[in-house]
Order: C-alpha cells, then structure tokens, then sequence
C-alpha cells in the first residue's frame, strides 16, 4: 500500500451558502461543483488548491453523520482523505492485516464517482481518514 | 493574494511516541524530523505525502494551545496551513482589507523556518488557518 497524495479535505459547514463565500471571496479559490450525496445525507461543494479537493459538507439530515458531528464538536475539518496508489480494497486489507480497524471492509461508490473506505478513527489516533481511488486513473 | 497548495496539516496527538508508528508502520508514510517549537509549546513531528506534510503536534505544556485543543475536543485535525505564492504579509494585508480577523497581523516564524500567519477560525468557517511561505523558495 502506498499513499500518494492528500486527495481531499473533508470540512463540515452549517451551511453551503456561508462557507463558498468565504473560500471563493476571500481566499480566492473556485467552486467547480456541488454535489449531493444521499447515501452521506450531505450536500458537497468543491474546491481545488494544489493537489488536493477541499470538500465543503453540509448535512441534509441532523441525524446523519454531519449533522451529528457539527452538533458534538461544531464546525471544522471532518476527515482527511488520502489517495492510494495500488486500489483501496487492497489498502484495506493490508491496513486490517495490521490491526488497524475499518469502518468500510469493502470499497464503496463516494462522491464525483471515486472508490472510497473509511478507517475507523480508533485506530488513527484521532484523525477520521478515508483512502479513496479514482477509477478512471487506474 | 494567490494559494499555491496545502503546505501541511497539522494534527494534535497527546503522544508522537504512540502516533509515530500508527503513521510510519500502517501508513507507510517516514518521520523526517522531529523538532520542538518552544514559543508554541509543542513537540512535532513531520511526514510527507505528495505536496502536503502531516505535522503531528505534542503539548509540552497542558496550558498550551495543543493541551487545550485536546482537552476540549480530543485527538485529531488541528488546523490547516495554505502556503501562498506571494508573501505571507502580502496575504495579511488582503484579508484583512476584506473583513477576516487575523490572530497573527505580520509573520512569524514557524518549524522549519517557514515565515507563518494564523487566520482567526470565527472568520474562517470554523477552520484555523494558516497561511505559509518558506522564505528559502521565493
């Protein structure tokens, strides 16, 4: 397994409207999408800086991970997502051969079409950390 | 003002001797330096992944910054730092002539020797940011 780059930073908003204002005005990024993902109950909106998304995400569902999230710790960076090089479903099972725990044991479809697991942040001191695979680079 | 790419994340551990391994033996990623930073009352280690390093940060003293962000949120994702192309001051001056509330109002120096700036998080959606240039690449 390697890691190759960081692919995007997940950072839970309140609200789509305030937050794309403040990267696009003052820090002079672009959104070039917005997207919804039922399956995470959350609305996307995307930035690019350098090699890496900044993935804005704002719950369509208080009970949905987001929205449980911003209630317990408040608005902020939700999880880091790094790309692997050799398919998430073989990161997955050297990272299990280390004792580390997954929160997805198989990848699944995540947002602009990548293949994506989740790590379980028990054992990532701390850091909620998705490996993801964009399969039309393959 | 122009934001090149994610210059690090850092991210705040209660122990590098316990964090260390978890990044070099499931992540495959290699600790390059590890480095005190007495004015920010840390330890820190550092990796690389692609554009980005990974700073993990120790409190050396419980009334730090580090101490109190784990006292009150726990172990993860601290904050996030931009480097910019054309000069931290630069930076500053900009976003303060469009409202964002600065915590530092000129650079200062970071690990690593890298002229640093702290944007406040109450003008930044909630993430601390800060805004970085290694003077040794202008």
């Amino acid at each position: 397994m390697e890691l190759s780059h960081i692919e995007h930073l997940g950072i839970a908003v309140k609200s789509l409207e305030t937050a794309i204002p403040y990267y696009e005005e003052k820090l002079g990024l672009k959104c070039y999408a917005v997207e919804e993902v039922k399956d995470q109950k959350v609305k996307t909106a995307f930035f690019k800086v350098g090699q890496t998304k900044i993935e804005l995400l704002e719950s369509t569902d208080p009970e949905g991970p987001i929205g449980k999230f911003i209630e317990k710790k408040g608005e902020g960076i939700h999880h880091v997502a790094f790309a692997v090089k050799d398919g998430v479903q073989n990161a997955l099972n050297v990272l299990s051969d280390k004792g580390v725990q997954l929160i997805d044991k198989a990848p699944r479809k995540g947002a602009e079409g990548l293949n994506i697991a989740f790590l379980h942040p028990k054992s990532t001191v701390g850091v909620l950390t998705e490996l993801c695979e964009n399969p039309n680079e393959k």
